[in-house]
């Protein structure tokens, strides 16, 4: 049996929304479950995307099995074309999770250098020690897996994001046999989806959207432009049959509209009649009560389909008095603002807006497990430990109290992103900590890795912009040879004639200045820095970036 | 009668929430309603305020009779030392508005140059052709008016901000009497505060958070830490009130709630019992149980007392395992992320912390009328126009529906910021545009607007830093006298040697270039810009912020 411990070590998701990446460990194996990316804070300047810090796999680069991915959510393989150009080891997912990933990896030039492997519900794999189980689980995307993973020191069982609905459109409801099966012949540690333990009862399935969409379809007199996420495939294919039973021919605007829709037809989780779909550029052949237009953007992007049509920037979607915009989707915390400026320019335009306001019945639900969801996938699964994943270190506490209180578990665990947690058959400890972190990327290159460094710069400078005194000193006498130039971009002066008296500063400075200082240049930039920092704030209140330059001559 | 037209020109807060301000005039007379700020978006980076473009006001400086406050609130009254900077006229407000009116105008040092007239509702008074009465009125501050104002044309009530509560702490109930009595003499149009028309039913009354108040007091067993808006004048006396009651002294913690329990304690809104407060640095004279900390910095503000304790780096408020931290507030959108981070951080503290997520009961209430206040507020009135105030534009346009739908108004226009609406008293007719907009002012001194283009280089900078090439070129013989310096921050170049590069295609643009462009430091600089650019965007796809710099020597 077993002569080691199995370690659990989050790297990514636990204490924070988003990039979620976890590594079992079992003495010289580790196996990776999920390869996340996160969308930056605003306060991430010029950062396009934000991936887990994978030193520690890095660092244990022989010993990574694969990656095993539980399904096609940014958050979850949205880092893989980082993760894999540091650590090239083969990917496993089910047959539309390898979909986007191939769409991913294309775009990076990487497919043909990654080992993908399809795996299927119900059919064992093995990886090192680790035999791992797919467990069929319902979402707001399809083809989604829990993973139960045979360790030599028992069991574990990891949820991915989940929810239990029981009639979802393509038919493939939860297998909750198969977590009652796991649950009966008992499991070591269970990690379980944390993102809704706010949410008190059980979260709707996903067609219980749809009475109150067909409802819209029915009033709706003119154009009706449809917006959701593109990876809701379910909505999508509620849309399309709603479009088709209501006599309304669909154009598809958005790329990751056109690309999603694309691979759930190829896949068979959407079926389109014959001539049901139009093109773009035809949309004004048709009566506006004939029209849908399935529309990227329900986050009010700034360069999405649906926020240039809403400034009557689109070529081919325009928004007239009397259409209705509906938005079936949520509004993800930070973008109230971007969103709440699409709907008012909808409104200038006299477009009927509809949009999760409470007001308007059920044209959204989540995809994440609520409370009493949660507490029944424990009682079947019955957990030695508990390990809450996936949120805010608030949600894990809760979640952690949550799964106490059931009474089923031995032990609940909040463990953040670094923690290592030890487990044998009997006993869960936390033992000490690998790096962990976030590794902020600018425009989606692997190789643009941005330091804290230069965010902390670019805070700086995007508060109160630059000051560079810049100096010409001969490189043989060591004589300041002209008066020094200040450049400037982004500062208010607040007064003028600021400058001037910030350039007299400079030159009181270098006066100031024994010959020994002026020809250490670290020593000498530093004085005028300091010197020049201290004037400005003084008389302005502010601290633009002071970058003293010298020239040799 | 009247011989010319009543014109209503908003100059903020329609269309956009914040920065009220709006301007009656009558022939030669303009009386100001409101003088608001509203706190930036984070994308306009390094500003601290908004204050409203007050151009039109500036224009007619000699017809501007006055300012009329209908209350103490940031988006009421924040803008008035940019605008009275402007424009020196009175400014007329209750007693309470007043006190936080001169706290302002203190700090600004324009105290002694202002003339403040105190208003008292019930007390007509005269501004050339306006006679202004006003209306007691609830909402979450004290000392709230709406204006009940007769004009050559008709009567023009502006509600300012409001909710209808029948018995507010002080006593001191919206006036429901007076605008009965209006009504019934019929008046030409209402100015309605917009704020809550997404929110059916009735808001509840400032004293509805009392009994879950209350019990939270009851079960907690360790140091309690308050924390409201430091302008919730009823909040504050709720708290002090339980707090004597449950046996627990009260240290007050943070400049804004210092100051706003001192001025309410002056004015006679809070009674605080003598050897109630104690004196911060005594919080561990007291055991735990016995002491109540109010506390400001509900929004997560990173150098609010909250934020500070929540990392255990302020002086006095440490929180402990147990104690209990209370927000008696709502989340103002965009604060999502550093509230979260706030809570994050008392839970890991092990805080209880209690927030408004819906399961805690009645902790906060709105101070904004709700739909069925806005329906009585109209049918008391009966105005012939309408006119929404306060909001985006899908609340302005969502508000003008409901009054229509009451079927007591004859019209209900929505207008934004910058529109003119002409009233005599028949019609109402939308004519013409005056100059309106957005300032942004940097550290909240007025000298210091801050241009679009500063605003745009900073975000420029703010994404990818800057490249500045610097050359030196002689003054006599127009040869440039070394190789080109690059200096940058912020940047990141993604491949080694990309810099090196960079610098040899600026030397390759002045090889390229002729003596006389070499002459012209602008063609020169233009042409290096162009081609660093290219170069730089080409091999990063990153777009620095370029910015040549040229030395004599």
């Amino acid at each position: 049996m077993a002569d080691a411990k199995l370690q659990i070590i989050p790297l990514g998701g636990l204490g924070e929304f988003g990039m979620n990446c976890l590594a079992l460990r079992y003495k010289d194996d580790i196996l990776v479950i999920d390869a996340g990316l996160m969308f930056p804070e605003t306060e991430l300047l010029g950062v396009d995307i934000v991936v887990p810090d994978i030193s520690y796999l890095v660092e244990n680069r022989e010993l990574v099995r694969g990656i095993v991915l539980t399904h096609g959510h940014e958050d979850h393989i949205g880092g893989l074309p980082w993760i894999l150009s540091e650590l090239n080891v083969p990917v496993y997912a089910t047959e539309f999770t390898l979909a986007y990933v191939e769409g991913k990896l294309d775009e990076h030039k990487m497919l043909d250098d990654t080992e993908l492997i399809e795996i299927l519900p119900g059919v064992k794999f093995t990886l090192g020690p680790f035999t791992v189980e797919p467990i069929r689980v319902t979402h707001s995307l399809v083809d989604c897996v829990a993973l139960a993973i045979d360790t030599p020191v028992g069991v574990v069982v990891h949820t991915g994001d989940f929810k239990i609905d029981f009639s979802p459109p393509d038919g493939k409801a939860i297998d909750l046999h198969k977590f009652a099966e796991y649950g009966k012949r008992g499991i070591l540690a269970l990690l379980q989806d944390s993102t809704n333990v706010d949410r008190p009862g059980y979260t709707p399935g996903e067609w219980s959207v749809r009475p109150r969409l067909d409802e819209i379809f029915s009033r709706t007199k003119r154009k009706l432009f449809f917006s959701c996420f593109s990876s809701s495939i379910y909505r999508i294919r509620i849309a399309l049959e709603l479009a088709q039973q209501h006599g309304r021919k669909v154009a598809i605007l958005g790329r990751s509209m056109v690309e999603s829709s694309e691979i759930a037809q190829d896949l068979g989780y959407i079926d389109v009649p014959q001539g049901l779909i139009i093109h773009p550029g035809q949309i004004n052949d048709h009566a506006p009560e004939n029209v849908m237009v399935l529309i990227s953007g329900t986050q009010g992007e700034p360069m999405s389909a649906l926020s240039r049509a809403s400034v009557d920037n689109h070529k081919h979607a325009r928004i007239q008095p009397g259409d209705t915009v509906l938005l079936s989707s949520r509004v993800i915390p930070g973008n109230e603002k971007s969103i709440g400026r699409v709907i008012d320019h909808l409104c200038r335009r006299d477009a009927q807006v509809i949009y999760d306001d409470g007001s308007h019945g059920l044209i959204h639900v989540s995809g994440h497990a609520s409370q009493e969801e949660q507490r029944l996938m424990i009682n079947l699964l019955r957990p030695k430990f508990f390990i809450p994943v996936h949120g805010d270190y608030r949600n894990l506490k809760k979640h952690a109290e949550l799964a106490k209180n059931t009474g089923v578990v031995k032990e609940a665990i909040v463990i953040e992103d670094g923690d290592v947690l030890e487990l044998d058959g009997e006993s869960a400890v936390r033992s000490g900590k690998v790096t962990a972190g976030r590794i902020c990327i600018d425009s989606g290159s692997t190789a643009d890795v941005v330091q804290d460094i230069v965010i902390r710069d670019r805070r700086h400078l995007s508060e109160d912009g630059f000051v560079l005194p810049i100096l010409t000193i001969n490189k043989l006498t060591g004589l300041v040879e002209r008066q020094p130039e200040l450049v400037t971009r982004g500062f208010v002066s607040g007064e003028t004639g600021l400058m001037e008296a910030a350039r007299e500063v400079v030159i009181k400075t270098l006066e100031n200045s024994t010959a020994e200082e002026k020809a250490d240049y670290g020593v000498i930039k530093e004085k005028i820095r300091i010197d020049l920092k201290r004037y400005i704030q003084k008389n302005t209140s502010r601290r633009p970036l002071i970058m003293p330059v010298i020239l040799e001559i």
